[in-house]
């Protein structure tokens, strides 16, 4: 991609009315911008990372075997009586009156909508066991909402749900989408731990929230030190074994947040703790027959009895992880992309512009990126060497290529390691080598 | 993809509340469910197309050098009132109050917020021709809701936005729009006539909108029969020339709408008219400054001045279309998808789920064909074999290829191409060249 083509509107002060880190850099680097109190637009930065990892998700959910269905966002609010949530919810849940004074509301959460549709379908055990997915937008009318897309009212979510013929087979549901959150946020490149949980409006027996561990994240957690090196070794799995085991090791170590840690507990004295801060940005729930008990969505059992389906639920906030990421990941210059997450691989920086040799070498090299099958956003802009910098430093992307015209005449780069902030001056040759050795 | 482990609820006897024969095959082959008036749920089968749809419009977007954003589905009163559309707009527009009681609604379109970005961001000619497009859902609040996702309340739509910062480049971007919405929708495997169009509500000068031709649609249509051939001989054009000669060619032939045509005007008899039907899925508007200045949206211009920015924008219902592909691509069996559009190339039929040779034989091409880098739906379903091949039939995929029992004994299958109907008897190594070559 050339700069000079992209609509990028980085800001050069930092905005006073973003209180954490994650929301300063998404505006400072034009990612989003805000529309209305807790509710967001993206630009076009900020659409291709929710895109990478709505895809990294997507596809962990097919892998499980999920079907991916797209409910819509407004949802009447009959079904919302039928389950008994719809008083229940509280000003959180948006309320609407269409031209026919019928009432509708801007769904907060699926579970209603899909089991109507399963029960509408599927009558037997025999088309079970099902897990249905969707990427929907939500909204959820905050009190008082804050820090941008990490607690936004208009927001992205995965909502997966599961529905099987009895306890047992629906315990297996839920762990392969245990297993499944701890392997898509693995392949974001983040460090996720999962926690027992409570179940709040969505209710049932057993919950787990899923953390991200970043420096400045909004709850402090321990956990014992331990569970970095299983974390570390986890392989992509067979959802199609039994995943109990791989549960088990998971939740065998002891993991609590602040408000559930409790110091004193004899118990926790003999465990090496580590004391880090956390996100949530994923939530699954077991909820058994809650909803398919008062919504009558039954199935027959092989022995012929009609009984409410197990549920479980399964979410991931997307957009919310936009800014966890960011969180978990920069430094004082600005944003330090995982390799899986950024926009593009290389920056390409044109220190002269206009300069015959440097805008060659850039052309060069961007082709030169682009055969081999990496992405490149290239600096072609007219800006001065140093806010060019400043701007890549913002920007974040893994590796940055500072093509100036001293180095040009000797035919050496300056390729910088964002993270690292390490700087090699490389020959076109060794660059080439790098870059395919780096695929 | 094993039907066994895909969610397509068919439904065997048609449904009595759908009017139109894309809604009724849309619910027979489990694509869409809806959940309250005007608003659908999206099935897997419906899913896959959709996006397939959403695909390739987005692709040529980008081809054409425009952004991608994502705007929110809710917007705040206040910019409507600052254009002065928010009472002109009627019932059509959802209007929410928040629990602040503030004044929200649910956007129908995006004139008013794109508006908002630009001016936030860009103040010079420099930055210019910018188009910004998303692809977002919509809410009208239609009167009656009718003819399943052809005219529901809630919709997907891709709209674009143009901002340039005089007329003429205005009309060169409106250009790009007109040609790129011939190419999507040829890359659709769809006939569109461009007419000239009244503005409503969007207002402006200029405005087109785009026809797909359907022997069931919505609007009888005159057009003079030499369009054809120029449709037909369309290519991929290269954005960064003055596309106005291609305009100028496809506005030249005669088209209009029933109400718009004037049978007893002179200038149409000498015409070779034929008369077709056809249903709108796209719409194009330039209306300059109509926006910009009540919103006061200005760029300086090159010779110092401030100018309101010229605008326009480009509207193509998503959801809508796969209703309009369905009117125009079906047969008294079933649906019949454009190879563009299919969810799958191939539908292998195992006619007898079991016998060891079906089975295996069936599992051989499966492998074989998704190693060609084709797609396919395998029926590994126990059902009958005349509940399959009607099934097939519905689901209108390109290609079927029945395996049973008795032509596999001699190693032949038949290949039956879905739109002609016409079965070929084939060995396995006719077969494999069949798929090779039709890559």
């Amino acid at each position: 991609m050339l700069l000079s083509r992209f609509f990028l509107p980085v800001l050069k002060e930092s905005p006073k009315d973003a209180e954490i880190i994650s929301h300063k850099l998404m505006l400072r680097a034009g990612m989003v911008q805000q529309s209305s109190s807790g509710i967001y637009s993206w630009l076009p930065l900020g659409k291709i990372v929710l895109d990478k990892i709505t895809d990294i998700c997507r596809r962990e959910m097919i892998l499980t075997g999920a079907n991916e269905i797209l409910m819509p966002t407004l949802q009447s609010a009959d079904i919302w009586k039928e389950s008994g949530r719809y008083e229940d919810y509280g000003k959180e849940m948006l309320r609407i009156k269409d031209r026919n004074d019928r009432d509708l509301l801007y769904g907060p959460t699926n579970e209603e909508l899909v089991t109507e549709i399963f029960r509408t379908h599927v009558k037997s055990y025999k088309e079970l066991s099902l897990n249905l997915f969707h990427i929907q937008w939500k909204f959820r009318d905050e009190v008082r909402p804050r820090f941008g897309v990490m607690r936004g009212r208009e927001f992205l979510m995965k909502d997966a749900y599961s529905f099987d013929v009895d306890y047992e087979s629906s315990i297996n549901s839920y762990n392969i989408m245990f297993i499944s959150y701890m392997q898509l946020f693995k392949k974001m490149g983040l460090k996720a731990i999962p926690m027992k949980a409570d179940t709040g409006p969505i209710g049932g027996d057993l919950s787990h929230e899923f953390i991200i561990i970043a420096d400045t994240g909004e709850s402090e957690v321990y956990l014992e030190k331990d569970y970095f090196s299983l974390e570390d070794n986890l392989k992509q799995v067979d959802y199609n074994q039994n995943l109990q085991k791989y549960v088990d090791k998971f939740t065998s170590f002891y993991a609590a947040t602040e408000e559930k840690h409790d110091h004193n507990d004899p118990k926790i004295q003999s465990l090496n703790l580590v004391k880090t801060r956390g996100i949530e940005v994923g939530h699954i729930f077991h909820f058994g027959q809650k909803y398919s008990s008062p919504m009558n969505a039954t199935v027959s059992h092989n022995n012929g009895e009609n009984v409410p389906v197990f549920m479980g639920s399964y979410g991931v906030g997307l957009s919310r992880l936009v800014g966890a990421v960011i969180e978990a990941n920069h430094d004082e210059n600005g944003i330090v992309w995982p390799k899986e997450l950024a926009p593009w691989d290389y920056n390409i920086i044109n220190l002269k512009n206009g300069n015959v040799d440097c805008d060659k070498t850039c052309s060069d090299l961007y082709n030169l990126i682009k055969n081999l099958n990496k992405s490149v956003l290239y600096d072609d802009t007219n800006e001065r060497a140093g806010a060019k910098l400043a701007k890549a430093d913002l920007l974040g992307l893994p590796f940055q290529i500072i093509v100036g015209p001293n180095g040009v005449k000797d035919k050496l780069f300056d390729l910088k390691n964002r993270r690292s902030s390490k700087i090699e001056r490389l020959s076109y040759s060794e660059l080439s080598n790098f870059i395919n050795e780096n695929r």
